[in-house]
């Protein structure tokens, strides 16, 4: 933690005062030096990411001071400065401000284009997701339900298993260390459509066993082998044999169906119709700790880190 | 090898003498009790596979005596029976008799088809094969390049290497033996667009490594891991970060294509734009070593074993 001096906007800026931010794990994939689809971070730059916070000074008139805006731009710190073009404009009035990091934010939306639009779910078919109980999974249980699907999730501790099951819908939940393939015969005995993959390893090689014909494999982040390169699935012949399509993709070649996305989301959740839990963590100083947190498993739901102080607001 | 009586072919059904036969690398999958999407050879049964032959007894009037026939389930054997609906009349004014079982038989459709609507492989594009000097690849390679791509080959020895070099007209082709990964990046520098893979284990991973963003795996058979389980790519993280496509297929989906593969191939074979290597092993007591040596990679090209003794044909 360094205390700097920002400097001003110049023309077409806006500094932000930043209120919340997200901790997520494509952030661990960006401190490996390695080609991807952004570039590394880089040692002794600000990290960024995710954030939400309102417009204290502005040189862009499309941007009032006062204005709440999302950025991918600004996390990891308590005042920022970017480009207009970088500061989205958030709705308070369709939902507070921490809901554009999560459900109305980069992870909801990974859920939803990946399901839809990758997965190509329709309603009767059985979707397994793994990591259910995080950002994305949480969101991809509940619209596969919303749509007439039957859900299936894998996650780390039998009390989320049943807050799957008991609070969001979920037809079946399990604790993957108790044996993945077994536990998805049992849950789904005539195989899977889709497996939404937030994990990779074994749990990919039990989805590939579990799968029927013509089943899709929604690649969207591969958590366990971030950090390591380990369980390598060893039944990829099947992908022959079952005519399995998988499908890697990032949220951000998307941004096209955020529209329609934010609208059926955010009805949803003032009816009631979804739920999508919010872990806090207060204070910029336990972000790092939360980003690790992360891949412990520890928490349910979406991580944000308050940056300021709960209920800071325009002056 | 046994001897036994055939019996007389019932109404709707024909008598076939078989005079050419194909081994192909799926026939051993057949080969394990598992799972598939043809049901397991039977122990005690006659194998099938695609034959081609004429009719010497007939109780369907759509299959005079004398008609030449391909079908998918009749190798293996001297004489078969089946029903008319398994029996396709084929032209030998069009091709030669074996080259319903390659060119114009079902591993060309396999590469046509994979190339083309599962690959989605367009002009100017990359593309690697895997066995490329195979029944498949060698189509492949060469359906590419008449499609104005860019072709790389991997095979077992330099001898196939240079053949497909200097008679097929790929741009590159090396032995896999010699490491894999250093000779696609030099062949191709920027990366590839479309991966035919027929092989998977090592030669996949390499692969994967060199795909661009939004590439391309054709899964068409992983003939390194029908007889063992080992070489599980470690790199799958990266089918989320370049969001590539893997998927599989299977020929037998794709009939409807096999008028429009027939005429654009039979076209570019007599126009001598494209060349078909079959290597002929005589005689039905050596069928199972040529079967074997699919898999020890001694040929090149399209394996056929001659059944009946060359020029066989209706009296």
């Amino acid at each position: 933690m360094v205390e700097t001096t920002i400097g001003e906007p110049g023309p077409g800026q806006a500094l932000v005062r930043i209120t919340d931010m997200s901790v997520d794990p494509y952030m661990r994939g960006r401190m490996n030096d390695a080609r991807s689809y952004v570039p590394p971070f880089r040692v002794g730059e600000v990290m960024s990411g995710g954030a939400v916070g309102f417009v204290v000074e502005s040189k862009d008139a499309s941007l009032p001071v006062g204005t709440w805006v999302s950025s991918n731009e600004l996390a990891w710190r308590d005042y920022g400065i970017a480009d207009a073009k970088f500061l989205q404009p958030i709705d308070l009035a369709m939902a507070h401000a921490s809901r554009y990091l999560g459900a109305l934010g980069m992870p909801g939306l990974t859920a939803f284009a990946g399901l839809f639009d990758i997965g190509k779910f329709k309603e009767g078919e059985t979707v397994f997701v793994s990591s259910a109980g995080g950002a994305v999974g949480t969101m991809v249980g509940q619209l596969a339900k919303l749509h007439g699907g039957k859900v299936i999730g894998s996650v780390g501790t039998p009390e989320k298993a049943a807050y799957l099951r008991d609070e969001l819908g979920f037809d079946a939940a399990f604790d993957y260390h108790d044996g993945i393939g077994k536990q998805l015969r049992a849950a789904a005995p005539d195989g899977i459509d889709v497996y939404f993959d937030n994990v990779g390893g074994e749990q990919l090689q039990a989805a590939i066993g579990a799968l029927k014909t013509y089943g899709r494999i929604v690649a969207c982040g591969m958590i366990s082998q971030y950090s390591e390169q380990s369980g390598a699935p060893t039944n990829l012949t099947q992908i022959v044999g079952k005519r399995l399509r998988m499908q890697g993709f990032i949220v951000f070649d998307h941004n096209d169906r955020m529209p329609a996305f934010r609208q059926e989301i955010a009805a949803a959740l003032r009816e009631g119709k979804l739920k999508y839990p919010e872990t806090f963590i207060d204070g910029l100083e336990n972000a790092p700790q939360a980003l690790l947190d992360l891949f412990g498993g520890h928490h349910l739901g979406k991580v944000i880190v308050r940056v300021a102080p709960e209920g800071t607001k325009p002056a």
